[in-house]
């Protein structure tokens, strides 16, 4: 299941993913290659699982992988909820955007920025730990659950399983921490659906931006990039066209995201919310 | 160089991975294994390089591996400024902390959640993405970073190298923006610097908390845990007498690094430096 077991053409695989992860790049095939990079390049969000469990202990490891990802000061300000109950996961489906594939995929992890741990330590030493409602540390428990989840997703990945983030699962913060009996001072920051790939119904690298827009050198660059995102727009264009998905260009697709308040959603109440849930983001 | 270069006794180095980062975990040897288990289960952050360049090609391939990693509705609100001019280095470690390896490594990495790059294509097309100006769009901005600059560390450890994530890029946000010459809406997460880890001074699998204290089936856990934190307390002080380093117990790190708004070292005025730098957080 491995995406290491097409690993016979070392520089032709790297060649492949490269070109199509920047389809307008001109990246030249890298000196060294090997199963890792394979892994990394060939990631595709999957969102169509078989009816099928993980095998035992596969959750264990993958948390052992996020485990093993950098923490800010090692303070470890994250957490992980394993959702597995077909009931939880479907009342968490209606919550998270409707999205089919959570109730499908044999399990889903919501990645929890989690400052509530320390402050129960604290409670127990009657320590102080008021440094945790400065926004600082909110952003420090974000990245630990970003860093954490990409390991997981990554280790999933390298056994041949697929998975997706989940970000619907911000539109309702409060109820989603209802539903996950999350304590003061833990935030849902992302979901992922995790199982094994339906082969039937495969998904395909995404193309990124050029390089030249997002790799900038020694200063960050504000130059005239038009030209560079007419070219990614068509490549996107390209991309939908082969898929036969509907035409919109990227450019089209991010402003509709995020034109204003009603495109996020519901998360344009995420400060209230965060609120509600504990975080003071002094 | 690689990790994988010892990939010789497959189980005899998941167990060793896996118990020397959870050394008071029961985790059972894992019925697969591979390079990626390894690289990642393998990782130790990195503050003692080389004098020696990376090869050619490498950055550009650290970054096809970053642009691999999930992106938020494709928005990718992220990008990367790399410094290699050891002035700029040395000026942005004099912003950073003091750290002399950030002078030392040959490549520093300052990851960006960049909302700037569809302000200024949205300007071009007179659309409106008043939407960036919520909290949730800075949220999406750090996560993207995050996910991108963990696929590339990976990546660049699966080649033998070394990295290390710097939150004191945080420290001073003016300063480092304006170092980097960043336009508003940008804001740098953290720093990395990558390099060819120094044989003569090697760095040891940090261990972790329990699983138990990490990993919740369900519902969130807030049972008693000082017995598991207890256990852990003395697993981290014997990490640090194997290592010379001084006893102190992880708990009173923790409380240390947080207790109040001065622990934070500057970074309890994140607030007024994103209003700054143009993030309004609504």
């Amino acid at each position: 299941m491995s995406s290491a077991s097409t690993l016979a053409e070392p520089a032709a695989n790297a060649h492949t993913l490269l070109s199509r992860r920047n389809r307008d790049g001109m990246l030249a095939a890298p000196q060294q290659w090997n199963e890792v990079l394979e892994t990394i390049l060939n990631h595709r969000s999957v969102r169509a699982f078989l009816p099928r469990r993980l095998p035992e202990g596969t959750l264990e490891l993958l948390i052992a992988a996020a485990q093993s990802a950098s923490s800010s000061s090692n303070l470890q300000f994250w957490s992980v909820v394993a959702v597995q109950a077909a009931a939880r996961k479907s009342r968490l489906a209606e919550l998270a955007g409707q999205q089919q594939f959570i109730r499908d995929a044999p399990l889903l992890l919501v990645w929890l920025a989690d400052l509530s741990r320390l402050d129960r330590i604290a409670a127990e030493h009657q320590a102080q730990v008021d440094g945790t409602h400065y926004l600082e540390e909110f952003i420090v428990g974000i990245v630990d659950a970003a860093l954490a989840a990409q390991s997981a997703l990554i280790a999933a990945e390298s056994l041949g399983l697929g998975g997706v983030y989940i970000g619907a699962m911000r539109n309702l913060p409060e109820q989603i921490a209802a539903e996950l009996g999350l304590p003061p001072h833990v935030f849902a920051v992302f979901g992922m659906s995790v199982g094994y790939p339906d082969p039937a119904r495969p998904t395909d690298i995404k193309p990124r931006l050029p390089q030249s827009l997002v790799l900038h050198r020694e200063q960050y660059s504000t130059a005239p990039c038009s030209e560079a995102i007419d070219g990614y727009n068509a490549t996107v264009r390209g991309f939908q066209r082969e898929r036969a998905m509907q035409a919109i260009d990227w450019t089209q697709q991010c402003f509709n995201r995020v034109k204003d308040a009603a495109a996020l959603r519901g998360r344009d109440r995420m400060r209230v919310a965060l609120r509600n849930l504990g975080f003071e983001l002094r």
